[in-house]
């Protein structure tokens, strides 16, 4: 929470978290889920197992390890956890088409990096420009307009553009098994977030449709922004300028700043939800911290150790300590993608 | 949203915002409360008539000006909307027993202000003492300490301090007709946040009890905390240092980055909600902001333009401007206080 250029915005696009709800949608649908099998995309097995008598005995009024209702709170990462992260973070692939999109208006980016390469193709090299080069990326594409606006740039880029290897949508590669976890846990009356290392207002125009999940229930990294009224129209106006980094230690805070209950459930997949996953299960009572270990590399991505993007050494390391499940990808889901 | 010193946390002081809900009882009595008469405590009028026919109009889903469930967001002030405020906003109470509380850890204070005056009874010197020694009087009572002993303090102050003058709980000083108002808005499937210029974490600890307001529909001002991990054991500590500043133009800043939608709905009741009920009522569709106006010297407190607390000016001046309602607090409620 210390003051930090966009420079440092920067370091936040190398990590990130996600969670959701919807209560008319919860309600409604609690009798109807759980009749049916909880979580038909996951194999049974160990963590199916483990995640179900979580639940079961969370929700058991007749169990020492029940949870009341209103501190049924499940915090999900967002990239890499809810949905893919290669070969980049996708908010990535928004700034670079952003670029794109206004480099009319800025001649000077043919010649100055890290547009240079962007505008290129050359991602490695536009990166490579560090969190300077990042920074301005960031200030150039995520700032500098009305919150308005940005939302709809946000809505009208997930509806269309599309992911370069798979040319799914970026929102059709959301995983399967975790919208079910989701719905199975909401259906138990948890509420469920995303704490997510990403823009949070990259994310709100479209978690409610895509995960269910409505913006208030969305936490992230944020810029900062101000209220102004221009020629007697209010607006909210994004700046250049980092408000919050929502990674590492950061998550903690964030959940304490916007939800002011400590989790009972989170689900992470890299070290940068390390301290979510150590704050939620070293509370009181049950809980339950799971890692999505990427272990396919024929539906999706096999990395860990040495990722570029969602490095996971720490998490496998004190798993065990913890008592954090790892969700095998590769033998735990049945599916990745939605249909 | 700039770096502020505690010394500027104390202009916060002087302000104050407030909202809530909780799914499931909203769920389980929407048939009962709206069978009933919404609004039984407050007499039958043009306010009255002009909250239903909103709620009427935003709910039927034949009407033009019907709001989708999700987009029901209402924002209410804490400080003079949802509970009294005078002769002291009552977080300064809490701060004054604090105070006294740890006098004997601080024999300095006896000599130092605006300790001194207030372990004297001289708060009227001890807020003459101004931003700097009311950041002096914050950094000693609301940080220094974990989150979860902050939790227990205020807690407990909730549950045991009493206001000097009607000798009532403080958490008993709140106004049952705006209970009422947000129960009806609840029913009809509005979202309630509080929305307050006080400590964020001074409300949470009760807001669901008292006003069925979960902690994560509570925004308000912020102290920074950071995440640590002490002998083994993860806390959140809280830093003597400003976050945010959640009033005037801070406060659709702070809806913005918590809820991220627009509200149709705010109330408040001073300059310090000013920007908030303009956020709100200048979006599109259908919309409502109404003012508290406190003209009832017997029951409660008479005051506006002049008061060092709560002061009402520009809101009344621009209230025709932007149809904001005034509620004539003597004439528009039946009673003010619950029994």
């Amino acid at each position: 929470m210390k003051k930090k250029s966009l420079l440092l915005l920067s370091v936040v696009i190398l990590t990130v978290i996600s969670c959701n709800e919807t209560e008319k949608s919860k309600t409604v649908t609690i009798n109807e889920k759980t009749v049916g099998e909880p979580l038909p995309s996951w194999n049974d097995g160990e963590t199916k197992k483990a995640i179900i008598a979580y639940v079961k005995k969370a929700t058991d009024s007749t169990s020492a390890d029940f949870i009341p209702v209103n501190d049924r709170i499940a915090t999900f990462d967002n990239d890499g956890t809810l949905w893919a992260e290669q070969p980049l973070y996708f908010q990535f692939f928004f700034m670079i088409d952003r670029i794109k999109a206004l480099t009319s208006q800025h001649p000077e980016w043919k010649t100055q990096e890290p547009f240079k390469s962007v505008l290129e193709g050359d991602m490695k090299k536009a990166l490579g420009s560090g969190e300077k080069g990042i920074g301005a990326m960031m200030a150039a594409t995520l700032s500098g307009m009305t919150a308005h606006e940005f939302d709809n740039l946000v809505k009208d880029w997930a509806n269309t553009a599309k992911h370069p290897q798979t040319q799914k949508k970026f929102t059709e590669m959301i995983y399967q098994p975790m919208l079910e976890l989701m719905d199975y846990l909401r259906d138990n009356e948890f509420k469920t977030f995303i704490v997510s290392g990403g823009d949070i207002d990259f994310m709100r125009p479209w978690t409610e449709k895509v995960y269910n999940i409505p913006p208030q229930q969305v936490i992230g990294s944020s810029l900062k922004v101000k209220y102004e009224v221009r020629a007697d129209t209010p607006m909210i106006i994004r700046m250049p300028e980092m408000n919050f980094i929502d990674d590492k230690a950061g998550k903690p805070v964030g959940i304490y700043q916007h939800i002011g209950k400590r989790p009972v459930f989170a689900a992470g997949n890299s070290d940068g939800d390390y301290e979510m996953l150590q704050w939620t299960t070293t509370g009181t009572g049950p809980r339950l911290g799971i890692i999505i270990h990427h272990t396919d590399s024929t539906r999706e991505w096999a990395y860990d150790r040495n990722s570029h993007i969602g490095q996971l050494a720490k998490g496998i390391d004190d798993a065990p300590k913890y008592g954090w499940i790892l969700v095998d990808m590769k033998n735990d889901w049945k599916k990745v993608f939605p249909e």
